[in-house]
């Protein structure tokens, strides 16, 4: 059983979105140096954007793109262990994960503040859209949806595409978690920005907000940034990493433009209080819910009922 | 299988807002006046608030206001079905439902345009917080998630606190809803408005768009207006009724003082455009959402996961 936070109970959130180029070690040096910052900043949970390590070769389908793929544990994981111990911080550290032969997954790895490898949750919802070609790339998760113990707040980390699924929110925050990180690698298609860009933005937001507000839990969403791709091409990744509170009021958000760090204190007394106000927790119906595990109610299975006449003695 | 829809296969709703008060003849007078004003102005889904025949008793624990329920069909079906055939609407018609003796439901009513009662739905999360003291008067709901095939459109009526749950608009969603109807009554306690007020009003606005978004559904609420109550206790209903399409964007809403009447005509191929631009229901995994049905994941059950190694050959 969890004990009740008091005021004051806090952790410390730190968000790395930022540019990537084709070159890995470019990338990693840069990740390295904003991570250093977050630390310095006092944030005690650090996570890197989806697919950090690499530019997001996911706009293509080209088997080559394989090769970017690494095991876990593995080069990344062992690079960032030992930073997360000498920093004495958890990391979040999304890689592309070679399972074995032809089993692929976009992975973030959960690497405690001694440089434990606590595990990894792999990407379960997986997109493919024009120039998200994710599909091709990876296999769907089939970890559930793990939340870790990490030294300084139970976390559930989940990637990108998920952010869309209330499912996953609810089941990460079921199993106790107090912060959702979405890694992310979102962006726009650049004839479609001046039109659609804001509302697509905004709906983004608010589907995320709308599972902190469901759920009563911390919600931090962690971008790419820049363009990637030919010019008038390819995509303009957003940016706007944010965390919001249980309440889903927005507390930080990044740079539309640029690479950023964003920290965040969460008051884990927060997620208590707002529980207490709005109990949804309390009053799910687990009893009529299996509908879920359906693909669709072909048969508008719940409804309607069969006859107008009233059932009791009326 | 239904038909894509093309661009101009539309539906107009219309969403009565209204004060109440403890005189049920007046509060159905004005019902009629403000659904035929809806009617004239081209509403073809017309629907009430939450128990909009009386006032909103739930504010005390009182066996006498059981006297203020009747059966399903009863007067309120017979008087508003033969409104519905008269006008040529289709009316979601709230009834304090009694069924049996001892069994009472807080009910939305579906009358199609030619005046037959469809169906019901009996609110299924039933609220219980200070001067909302809803588990004292309803059983909660036993029919599910049902959707109505109106003459207009496919209807997923649901109730109040219900809209802070995903699983209702979810299963509604997947039952065929074209568009989920949240009769409400929501207000603010006079002494928290001025410090909470805003934030609670878009933390509700914030998660039914979020609903709208993930679903890819139109989505409506239908809230009370005015206070009700001694002068500085009761509740301030803070009407604001909406409209949003199914990318979360907010059509239009109502006053937050006074009774309204707000009409939107939903274009139907919104709802295909949006679910091929963004096709989650593709990517539900329905294979691991079981827990969905677990009041709380006590273990963490997901995970983590027992050990750092690869399971692979890497």
């Amino acid at each position: 059983m969890s004990e009740v936070a008091t005021p004051g109970d806090q952790f410390t959130v730190g968000l790395v979105q930022m540019t990537c180029g084709e070159l890995m070690s470019a990338n990693l040096a840069k990740a390295d140096a904003l991570i250093a910052r977050a630390a310095d900043r006092g944030a005690q949970i650090i996570c890197l954007q989806e697919l950090f390590a690499s530019h997001y070769f996911c706009q293509r389908e080209d088997p080559s793109y394989f090769d970017l793929a690494e095991t876990v544990p593995g080069p990344l994981t062992t690079r960032y262990a030992a930073l997360a111990r000498r920093l004495g911080v958890v990391l979040v550290v999304p890689v592309f994960e070679r399972r074995g032969p032809g089993i692929y997954h976009n992975t973030a790895a959960v690497l405690d503040a001694d440089g434990a490898l606590l595990g990894r949750y792999r990407k379960t919802h997986i997109p493919d859209d024009p120039l998200y070609y994710e599909k091709f790339y990876f296999t769907p998760g089939d970890l559930g949806f793990p939340v870790f113990n990490t030294r300084f707040a139970r976390i559930g980390p989940l990637i990108c595409w998920d952010q869309w699924f209330p499912e996953a929110a609810r089941l990460s925050a079921l199993a106790g978690a107090e912060l959702l990180l979405y890694p992310s690698a979102i962006g726009w298609h650049p004839s479609e920005r001046a039109v659609d860009g804001d509302a697509q933005h905004d709906a983004w937001r608010t589907v995320q907000r709308g599972h902190a507000i469901a759920n009563g839990v911390f919600v931090a969403a962690i971008n790419r940034v820049g363009h990637e791709g030919p010019p008038d091409e390819g995509l303009d990744f957003w940016g706007q990493s944010f965390v919001c509170d249980p309440a889903g009021k927005i507390l930080a958000e990044g740079s539309v433009e640029r690479d950023d760090v964003i920290i965040v204190t969460c008051d884990r007394a927060d997620i208590e209080r707002q529980r207490r106000g709005w109990p949804f927790l309390r009053d799910r119906r687990i009893d009529i819910y299996s509908g879920l595990s359906s693909r669709w109610l072909d048969d508008g299975a719940a409804g309607p009922e069969p006859s107008g006449e009233p059932d009791g003695d009326g």
